[in-house]
């Protein structure tokens, strides 16, 4: 299959190797022309990928039109910020050429202001005419790992149930397992808020918590994620899959994981400005976090983890009375909260 | 309170400090003199909690009696094999004094042969003469950590529901935060089922498996766990919870996890018996997988890691097919299965 990968970020190169393993012809397109030109000239992606060597058959381009052209798999891999813009390019192109394509992106994030997941904001800049399906690819995958073809598993789902079956097929490798999902609200949500609770570990980390704490905040994130993800239309068990708890436990105990280095970043002490430019990265966390915020509240929900991170990082609370807060709050049960809506949810299916 | 822990293990040691520093009157057991002597003389318990100095206050003493008449409260913190014979012995001195205690424990297990939960055990083995309500403790809580006051919580629940009020109070602390939950199979079956998975995930990253592949273990892991417990009467979420994923995570991703460093053990080539010679101290998740591969044989429930676990650790399979197999395995949709066992009872629950 002809596919094109954009973005030349860790991840999307990363899925450009597996790709082009598959023996599919794969096209990766990039805006910044050195990163281009490494490809092409050095096989590597040294900012993103160390140690790594590209295959030779794996080629780039800055020109996002020939990127385009050349696909009928377009692979979106940028952050989630970049999604509306490049949709619009890519738009426009496929309507310069009539042309029709499937759509999978990666992007973990909801996007800033509007709060809409990476499918919507697809959608909104696309129509039947020039995009088959849009779906989504999401899991416990390290681009790191996948890169040096470490077993690793991740989900496919899609708006139209039409697309996924080509995801599977031209992802799935001996090292790389693409399962179908059905729940694409559940899948993106999922992928999407874990960040906030990889940054929540990532500073419970850098200010000396011990294991214990770590695992009682992961526990409850998946929790609060849940809560407001089943308000949004996901289906619950889809929190205790891979693109749920499976990618909140690579993300917030891996120090591959960039919201979690960013976290024990802020505790030691720098601002989320300095953090973010001491990765080079972009992360994803950040404006996740004030989403997620502003959804619980206009949805009802209560997220404690998320209101504690939202303090922390835009409000002026100190790093030790948020996270103490945070440990030590009053409670005397282990309410789920799920059991309400799920309750809800699934007397509805049994009378249907 | 008087309170004895019965037990002088590092679990068992870190609890007695914590009811110690809520100046609780505490008593603790052990039948090995050299570590009683220590306790008392040195306030010490080296091969146990390296570089831990116990409180002054805190006695041991190798007398049964002594210790049950000491004490209304016991805190049972032996390993699962040496629960019944323990209590056995318990109840003839409750019945010699005409005297009924409350009882907690903290073993996490499945007794060997009969597969009984550890509360049974003790149910089996009392009266409700001598007591008054048998409790779990359970949750993230990795003895080493509890021992330096870092922040922890666990989640409590019990046979009648009226101990569970008192285990609360006397354990809950500032560093140390106790939960009710009213799921007694759940929050025992969670704690003993996890260190199966952790010992397989300790086996994975000795084979060198990356993070992605040990995420999706780990995340399968608790959807098998759950499905086995719930077919014995657990409520499906609380394997969200604290006592589920949460103790899940701490022992699949933490080096303190005896489980899982036996895991490692086995990679690297050593017997089960050389193993758990090193290890020096009891890994519960031997004889648990042993337990819960009958169990899923005897209610028909699919758990493949334990599958595979058990025929790596009693039959002659390698570890490399073994492992490979796991992850490799054949699969096109991620179906969680709990989805009907959810669907049920909570149809159940709307009905009443």
């Amino acid at each position: 299959m002809n596919i094109s990968v954009l973005g030349t970020g860790s991840f999307g190169t990363s899925l450009a190797m597996v790709l082009t393993d598959n023996k599919h012809d794969v096209k990766m397109y990039g805006r910044n022309e050195a990163v281009v030109e490494e490809i092409n000239e050095s096989h590597t992606n040294l900012h993103y990928l160390k140690d790594v060597d590209l295959p030779a058959a794996l080629r780039a381009t800055s020109d996002l039109t020939a990127a385009v052209d050349h696909a009928d798999l377009l692979v979106i891999a940028v952050p989630v910020k970049a999604v509306r813009g490049l949709t619009k390019d890519i738009h426009r192109i496929l309507l310069e050429k009539n042309k029709k394509v499937l759509i999978v992106h990666v992007a973990k994030g909801l996007e800033l202001d509007s709060y809409l997941r990476v499918s919507e904001v697809i959608e909104q800049e696309t129509t039947p005419e020039t995009v088959e399906d849009i779906c989504v690819l999401s899991g416990p995958s390290h681009a790191e790992e996948v890169a040096l073809k470490s077993p690793t598993t991740v989900s496919t789902a899609s708006l139209h149930n039409k697309g996924v079956t080509t995801i599977q097929d031209v992802f799935m490798s001996k090292y790389f397992r693409v399962y179908v999902n059905e729940d694409l609200v559940g899948v993106e949500i999922g992928g999407a808020l874990k960040n906030i609770i990889a940054l929540a570990v990532g500073t419970l980390h850098g200010l000396q918590f011990g294991d214990n704490a770590k695992a009682a905040i992961i526990t409850r994130g998946l929790q609060e994620i849940a809560r407001l993800g089943t308000k949004m239309g996901a289906d619950p068990l889809t929190f205790l899959g891979l693109t749920g708890m499976g990618d909140l436990i690579v993300t917030a105990t891996s120090r591959h994981s960039r919201n979690f280095r960013c976290g024990i970043m802020l505790a030691e002490g720098l601002s989320l400005t300095e953090a973010e430019a001491r990765m080079g990265m972009v992360v994803e966390g950040v404006n996740t976090t004030r989403a997620a915020y502003e959804l619980s509240e206009s949805h009802g929900v209560e997220m404690p983890i998320t209101k504690v991170l939202h303090q922390y990082l835009f409000d002026d609370i100190s790093k030790d009375e948020a996270f103490y807060k945070l440990m030590m709050r009053e409670k005397t049960s282990e309410t789920i909260g799920l059991k309400e809506l799920l309750n809800e949810q699934y007397r509805d299916w049994s009378n249907q």
